[in-house]
């Protein structure tokens, strides 16, 4: 793959899909500075990941504090809204689940905007994907295009002429897709986490949303799964 | 004024654009709740300024931490660079001066957008305005626009047919003829802080570029400026 940028902002979240764009931004970028956000995330554990992760990939790695917690509205944060399991999602008139967080891949998206400003990063990388998208508004190519819109006039690196631009390779591929790539690459998915419910040691639940996702992922990419489920 | 919307959310600085922006959410909303953000500012004052200002118009008041400090890049947050005075601004090639905080506007909004979802208001109000906008880039209306475009999908809200509208009702406003629609609403300027260096007290320097943009626009707009400076 040829070298694309200079400097690169990339969203790892400690999650599959994020730890393989780091693996792929580090093809096209000559230096990558991961970026993860404690926001109050019920899977607190993701945050240890990302830092293994980082750390493995061997990439500078921020962590931002975030206050997601303190708006609620969310399974993901609220303690009062259960993750859904075994694939009960209550999805409503939207089909968008109980799991979507309000505006967190817009927040996120900003605060790796400003980070790129400052440290004079090319572009930002962030590992959404629209075929799994499991319903959320802001993972699909026309929010990345708007946001790419946006990112065109809102800075001061736009107005100078280099605005950054929004990389999100896993836009279209499969779970199975996104598993082959990142093998290739040679990213370690035992040290990812998906689950939205693991235990306190990281162990995912198997049966949340997320899971089953990546569960099948596997399958389909004929990889074995190299995930720790809590024991049942 | 007829009422457009339910409920609202006022982004609220504490200073004089924002505070005029609120009483003109009022008339134009039912429920009113003022937001503003304690992002490592150099004039904290202006948050004490923003809990007097709501306090007064009698609305509802929530204050976010968020983490710009740690981003820096912004003579607004980093210690290690000084506020410009009397006019000898730097502005570079893009005359954009070193007061710009990095993507600080679409952070605030994006929180903002995160909060009207979960409160379920159907409008932001800030108060932005482009002709003193002192080449801030994301204080200009194609900005506010594209902005607009994204939150037009970016939510849960937006993708069940009930996209948050941004109103930014200053834009095209001149500092005079901002001061005469807020007094015209009753709004107490005297509550309110601009300077980008204000003492302690939160008596403002006169020097930096808002302090002088306030000034002219209190002189052009015939009404007797209410501003404590700091004595020389």
């Amino acid at each position: 793959m040829a070298v694309k940028y200079d400097k690169a902002v990339v969203l790892l979240s400690g999650g599959l899909d994020s730890a393989t764009t780091l693996a792929l931004a580090k093809e096209q970028a000559t230096t990558v500075l991961a970026l993860s956000f404690d926001y109050g995330q019920r899977h607190v554990c993701e945050l240890d990941a990302a830092k293994e992760i980082a750390r493995t990939q061997n990439v500078s790695h921020r962590i931002l504090s975030v206050s997601l917690k303190t708006i609620g509205g969310s399974a993901l944060t609220a303690d009062s809204i259960a993750v859904p399991k075994d694939g009960d999602t209550e999805k409503g008139a939207s089909a968008i689940p109980v799991t979507y967080v309000p505006a967190r891949n817009t927040i996120f998206l900003c605060y790796a905007l400003a980070i790129a400003e400052v440290e004079s990063c090319s572009a930002i990388y962030l590992g959404v994907n629209a075929l799994d998208y499991s319903g959320y508004p802001d993972c699909r190519p026309e929010y990345i295009e708007r946001f790419q819109a946006l990112a065109d006039i809102a800075t001061k690196g736009a107005i100078e002429g280099a605005p950054v631009v929004i990389e999100a390779p896993l836009i279209a591929l499969t779970k199975a897709e996104i598993i082959k790539t990142g093998v290739a690459l040679g990213v370690d998915y035992s040290l990812t986490i998906s689950c939205y419910d693991p235990d306190e040691e990281g162990a995912a639940c198997g049966a949340c949303d997320s899971c089953r996702l990546r569960k099948q992922g596997f399958q389909e990419a004929g990889v074995a799964d190299p995930t720790r489920y809590i024991e049942s």
